[in-house]
């Protein structure tokens, strides 16, 4: 929803599912600037914004495309009714800024599709139980379309600036190739490691729902076959070794030296950055050598390591630890696919490639569906190209229909 | 609400009404600008915008001030909660673009109040009872916080950009004074009359349920003896033969000539006019002279001229009357006062006095309280001057506390 010339042809495309019979809720995020400009209003009255009031602020955003995209259906024939989280009744908790929906009252949009409306949806807001306005954080529109879709028991069509998810990064790897179809579970693995075409919370909620969403670009229109289908899990998708490579180059490593065995000190330091907001990915504790001491080891995402560093540097002195050693010249490549569930040895294939080319992996982390590792920063292209050619060479292109 | 800065200003004045204990209300409007360019996003995606969308679209101006205000406030130490037309619940009519205030819901107020907060109220908009969003039109800001102060039974302030109600128009007359305190009922025909200060309908909402309202500039600063007091009626304020000279050059004058004495033609061509929302103000209708045809003369505002001359042109050619004649070079020329109720020639004196400058009268109305003439446009400013010589010289400034 980027400008004014951008919703009336968003409007053109809600026209054509319209005409062709269906029920239709849009759901819209604000255009492109505005949230900007809102942020930039509050810090000139503001040196400490309250959240209760950035939502209020923020979420007219999205108020104003609902009515943008309304008027111009309406300027096309279309009948539309815009609606705010407030009027669908999008309840949500009481946490500003990241609220998470809790239900969604279904009755009005279904009394606009029974008066042949096509709704018009205000994404990323909700309301909490005192009827404060909420918002959901980053990516809440794509939720909000999720959480419509679970609720109406219907599709989800997400339009991003992208055509589809790809087996790992374009701009790494000329040979990623797009996905037709990937399950909820990969697909929520891959967003949580680096792939940025969906916010992890939309996928864990389309996961919960079993909400198929296709994934597509806003500027091609191509239908059905187009994009890629992130869909519930199907019997064929085990056959499929690896779906996709994510790399993550926001990452950086704190590296705790010489800590003594002391019980509960993990849950300690990790409490302590947890308070702080500093999410932590991966963590190894290396086994001690002489039964005493370990180094500890745990990834953050960039932008918080020197908040994170400095909490651990307040532990490392009350705890009497040898050292505090930090990088943020780290990466992470995975390779994601539900067919490791069933088939071994996707790991070795993993360590052997990457060791073949002299790639050093600092740390590693698995699930049942994934296997992470950690490398030098300046190695992460070269390692996602060579997982890529092992994974994917003996395939044919996926752009047709079937991964498999 | 201009800019930023304003609104911190506004911040710093309500903290402190605030630390002087008053529970306190805070009803605002959109920045500077901000409608504006809301309608020009609208215009952008459509040539008709529906009025239920462009009440969704434009109601986020308040709540964008709403926000920053609390924000302000919160920066100054000043605990405050902004509360949108739906969150009171503000219930209106569904006449979106011109709402009517039905009733307003205190509880949450005076919870938020309970809580030592400050309330800042988005002022135009509200609620019809299928959860619309409706605006109440032009000055709804004042209606807003009148009802409020109903709803509430406290004062109101309102703060503008003048810094009271004159008895005139100092651009026209240099003579005019500031009124200490003026009655409802005057205040109602004056701003009906022209006098831009407060709109029509909040000096309505102020009369119907007797809130005393303070108007004062934005820019000043001088407490309870500042600005002018609008109030229920007083006994000593009958006293005072003339309150105001309202003056509005925005009039327009139609006549149709030699209109045949047809049953039920006055309540066509009204009700036509009406249909088309022409507002008429004053109706002539002269004495035929040989029993058998007569003139017809109304005022309209001069931007419905066009309009309504059309809309008269086709009655004419229907009932076969001579002639249509229009003119916007009239302007309305009025004055006000309890005292006329119970002191005759006012009017007397009015006439008089315009005649000895020369001055034609055109057209005649009167109420109660008022009586208005039409004249010709370029002899507005004079017929102001002239009459509130005549009126206001032998009193003392009306600027200490009391125009009586």
């Amino acid at each position: 929803m980027g400008t004014p010339e951008r919703i009336r042809a968003v409007a053109e495309r809600v026209k054509r599912t319209h005409d062709e019979g269906a029920s239709t809720a849009v759901v819209v995020s604000a255009m492109s600037g505005e949230t900007n400009r809102l942020f930039e209003l509050a810090s000139q009255v503001s040196s400490a914004p309250l959240t209760r009031e950035m939502d209020v602020l923020v979420s007219t955003g999205e108020q104003v495309t609902t009515a943008l995209l309304s008027m111009a259906l309406h300027d096309l024939g279309v009948p539309a009714l815009s609606l705010q989280g407030h009027q669908v009744r999008i309840a949500t908790d009481s946490a500003h800024g990241r609220a998470r929906i809790r239900a969604i009252d279904k009755s009005r949009i279904e009394e606009a599709f029974d008066a042949g409306k096509v709704v018009v949806i205000a994404g990323f807001q909700g309301i909490d139980d005192q009827q404060n306005i909420t918002t959901l954080g980053r990516g809440g529109s794509d939720t909000t379309a999720v959480a419509i879709a679970a609720a109406l028991g219907a599709d989800c069509e997400i339009y991003t600036d992208v055509d589809g998810v790809y087996t790992t990064d374009p701009r790494i790897c000329s040979d990623a190739r797009k996905l037709a179809r990937v399950s909820h579970e990969e697909m929520l693995e891959m967003a949580s490691l680096g792939a940025k075409v969906l916010q992890t919370r939309s996928v864990e909620c389309a996961l919960r729902f079993s909400v198929p969403v296709h994934v597509r670009s806003s500027f091609d229109d191509k239908g059905e076959l187009s994009g890629t289908w992130v869909v519930p899990e199907e019997a064929s998708m085990e056959e499929v070794l690896v779906s996709g490579i994510p790399a993550d180059k926001n990452q950086a490593k704190i590296t705790m030296q010489g800590v003594p065995d002391i019980p509960g000190l993990a849950g300690r330091i990790f409490g302590s950055l947890a308070d702080d907001g500093v999410v932590v990915d991966m963590i190894v504790q290396n086994v001690s050598v002489d039964g005493d001491r370990t180094d500890l080891t745990f990834t953050v995402g960039k932008t918080d390591l020197d908040k994170a560093k400095k909490i651990v540097e307040d532990i490392r002195e009350e705890i009497g630890a040898n050292n505090v050693v930090a990088s943020d010249s780290v990466g992470k490549v995975s390779v994601v696919g539900l067919g490791m569930r069933s088939h071994a040895g996707v790991a070795a294939d993993m360590f052997k490639v990457l060791a073949a080319e002299g790639i050093n992996i600092q740390m590693i982390s698995t699930s049942e569906i994934k296997i992470s590792v950690i490398v030098e920063l300046d190695q992460v292209d070269r390692a996602v190209n060579v997982l890529h050619k092992k994974f994917f060479a003996d395939r044919e292109g996926t752009d047709s229909g079937t991964n498999a």
